[in-house]
C-alpha cells in the first residue's frame, strides 16, 4: 500500500462470504446443492436500494476489485482505476458489489473447494458453469443484499458477457448494462486459443485428470503455457512491439534453447510462472468453457437482436481500437443488434494502443466517458 | 497419386543426397565437420547453367516440393501448385532445385542424424543454425550442381527470408529474389508465439532435454501444442470463421473438458496429432530459433536499406491481405528499404482470405502474377 491511502481510494476493505443452501440448477443439467460466494462492497446502499452496481469479472479476475486488504498490500484491487470516490464508478454515489464467480479459485465455491459428497476437493468433478449460471447465482446474491434492481451491471471482456446476460435473464432487474471490450460470442479463432490453453493443462502429467490436489501437485507447466498464449492475445501487436521490440535480455545471443534471448520471452515466462503459482487449473478450464459456450443468439435463430428484444436496460458499449481478442467489430455486432431491437445504446470506441488489456488501464478519454455515463445514471 | 499424372505435373521424382566433407562454420560459433543435404530437381539445367531456380522452404517444409514419389502418393509435393510444366515456376524453362535445410528432419543432417563423435543421435547437441548458415550450406549445393548464379531464389515465409539473405550473402550469385508472405525480421508478437511453442516442447517430460530418441519416445504432446498454436497464426480470423464458425462437432453440447464441442477444436487437435507423428521436436525448436534470429538490419544500424545496399538482384515481393503472421505491412518494410536502396522491386498485394497459408494456395491472381514475373526473367 502507498504510505497514505489515496483520497480517491475506497481504502481498506474486507471480503464477505454469502452462503446459499438452495440447490442451483445449472445449464449442464447438474445441480449444485449448496455453494458460497465471496464478495466485497464499496460505498453505501441508499435507502431506496436503487444505487447498486454489480461488477462482473473476466477470466482470471476475482472479488477484490478496489481498495486494499491490508496495509502491506503493494497493489490495490484489479479495477481500482475505475472504482472509488470521484472515479468512473463513484463510490460516493454508488453501492458497488464485486464477487468471485462460482467455479472460481479465490474464495467462492469451485474445483478446489471440498465436495461435501466425497469429503475431497471437487477437482474435475466440479460442474461446468456457464455465463447464465453465473448470472443466476449473482441474482441470489442480489436477493440476499436486498437489491431488487441494479442501477448498472458492469463488466469487461467475459465480465461484459455477464452484464449482457443479466439484461436478458432478468430484464426487470437491470437499469443499465455497461459492456466493455466484450463480444456477443467467441469467434472460431477465440475458441482455438482457448483450446490450446486447455490442451496445455489437460496434457500436463501433473494434471491427473483434474485431481491434482489430492496428489499434492499442480499442473504448473500447463497453466504457464495457457497463460503465455492467453497473454499474447491480451496485448496488441503494436503494444508488444513498443514494450519489447526485439530487445535482447543480455548483450549477446546465446544460440541455445534454454537461455532467454529476447525480452519478450522473459516477460512471457515471468507472467506464466507467476500465474501458475496463484491460479487453479480446473478454474482456468471452467472459465474458458464459459467463454466458449456464451452465445445468447444461438437460441434465437442466431439473431442477436431477437435475443435482446425483451431487455429493458439501456446500454453503454465500449471497445478499444487495437483490441484483437474482442475487436471493435465485435462491439459493433452488439450495438447493431441493440439498434435493430430499438434499445437505447451509447457506443464508444476508444483509441488505445494497449489491446484487450486497455479496459483495465486508466486511459483518460475512456475514464472520462465512462464516468460521464455513470454520473448521468446515478440516482 | 491421381490415376494419371496430370500434364502440368513434374511427374515421378526421386530425392538425391549431396555429401559435404568440408567443415561449415556456423553463426553460433560452432562448426559442423560434415553434413548431407537431401534435394530434388525438376526440369533441365541448360547448357549455360543460367536457368536454375532455388526453392527455400518454410518452418515445417522439406525438399519434396513438386511431383510424386511413387504411384501410391495421395498428394504431390508441398508447392506443386506453383512448380511444373506451364506453372508459375515453369519446369519447361527452369531447372528447379529444392532441398531440406540443415537441421531438418526429412533427410538432411539434423538433430535426428547420428553424431559421428558419439555414435548417437545429435538430439539437442545439434548446433543452432541460422538463415545465414542455411544460405552458406545452399551455396555449397549450388557449387556441387555447377550453378554459379541462380536465375532466382524463391521462398515463402521463412523461405522468403532465405531468399533475401541470399541476395545479401552472395550478391553476384542471385539475379532475382522472390520473397512471398515474408518479413525482414520477426516482431515481438511473432517471437512470443514461437516461445510458447518452444516452451510446450521443452516442458514435455518426454523431451528429455532433447535426447528423447535415445529413450525411444517422442515429446508428442509438446509438438502437438506447438503445432496447434502455430496453426492459429497460419489461418486468418476470417478464414477460421468461414471454415468452422461456431459449428458443433456433435448435435448437442457435452459440458465437459474431454469432449470436442466445436469443429475448430477437432480440426486443431487433428492437425496437432498428425504433425506430432511426423516432425522432429528438436528440428521444430531449431526452425523457430532461425526465425527469431533473422534480422539482417541489426548489423547495419537497424537500417534495412543499408543491409540491402550491396544486393544486385531484382526483387519480387508478394503479400496477402489477411496474413496476420507476416502482414502486408511487413512486406512494405522490405519494399520501402529496397526503394530507398535504389533497387528494382516489383510488389504485389494479393487479396486473399486464407491468411499466411495463402502462399501455398492456388489463388488465380497470385499464380498469374507469379508466373508473369518468372516468365519475364526466363532466359
Amino acid at each position: 500500500m502507498p504510505t497514505a491511502i489515496p483520497a480517491d481510494s475506497v481504502g481498506l476493505v474486507s471480503p464477505k462470504v454469502a452462503h446459499f443452501a438452495e440447490p442451483l440448477a445449472l445449464a449442464c443439467g447438474r445441480t449444485l446443492n449448496a455453494y458460497q460466494l465471496i464478495y466485497e462492497t464499496y460505498g453505501e446502499l441508499n435507502a431506496s436500494c436503487s444505487n447498486a452496481v454489480l461488477i462482473c469479472h473476466a477470466l482470471s479476475g476475482h472479488h477484490h476489485a478496489a481498495g486494499f486488504h491490508d496495509a502491506e498490500d503493494r497493489k490495490p484491487g484489479w479495477w481500482d482505476s475505475c472504482i472509488g470516490p470521484g472515479k468512473a464508478i463513484d463510490t460516493n454515489r454508488f453501492f458497488v458489489v464485486s464477487l468471485n464467480n462460482l467455479g472460481g479459485c479465490n474464495g467462492s465455491t469451485g474445483p478446489s473447494s471440498t465436495n461435501p459428497v466425497t469429503g475431497k476437493p471437487y477437482g474435475a468433478d466440479f460442474p461446468v458453469v456457464t455465463v447464465e449460471d453465473w448470472v443466476n447465482s449473482q441474482a441470489r446474491l442480489a436477493d440476499m443484499l436486498g437489491i431488487e434492481q441494479w442501477a448498472a451491471v458492469v463488466g469487461g471482456s467475459l465480465g461484459g458477457m455477464q452484464a449482457m446476460q443479466w439484461t436478458m435473464s432478468y430484464p426487470e432487474r437491470v437499469r443499465h448494462c455497461v459492456a466493455i471490450a466484450s463480444a456477443p460470442k467467441l469467434s472460431a479463432q477465440n475458441i482455438a486459443f482457448n483450446e490450446v490453453a486447455r490442451q496445455a493443462i489437460l496434457s500436463d502429467p501433473e494434471f491427473h485428470g483434474g485431481h491434482f490436489q489430492e496428489k499434492g501437485v499442480i499442473p504448473k507447466r500447463g497453466l504457464m503455457l495457457a497463460r503465455m498464449v492467453g497473454h499474447i492475445t491480451y496485448l496488441s501487436n503494436d503494444a508488444m512491439g513498443t514494450k519489447f521490440g526485439r530487445g535482447l535480455k543480455s548483450e549477446k545471443l546465446n544460440y541455445d534453447f534454454n537461455s532467454v534471448e529476447f525480452q519478450v520471452e522473459s516477460y512471457l515466462r515471468y507472467q506464466g510462472e507467476e500465474f501458475s503459482g496463484r491460479f487453479d487449473a480446473n478454474t482456468y478450464l471452467l472459465m474458458t468453457k464459459a467463454l466458449d459456450y456464451f452465445d445468447p443468439a444461438a437460441t434465437h435463430d442466431d439473431d442477436l437482436a431477437k435475443a435482446l428484444s425483451t431487455v429493458k436496460a439501456d446500454f453503454c458499449v465500449i471497445s478499444f481500437t487495437t483490441d484483437w481478442r474482442f475487436s471493435p467489430e465485435r462491439s459493433h455486432e452488439i450495438v447493431d443488434a441493440l439498434m435493430a431491437a430499438r434499445k437505447n445504446v451509447c457506443y464508444l470506441e476508444i483509441d488505445a494502443p494497449q489491446g484487450h488489456d486497455a479496459f483495465l488501464i486508466p486511459i483518460p478519454r475512456y475514464l472520462q466517458a465512462f464516468r460521464g455515463y455513470m454520473n448521468r445514471i446515478a440516482v
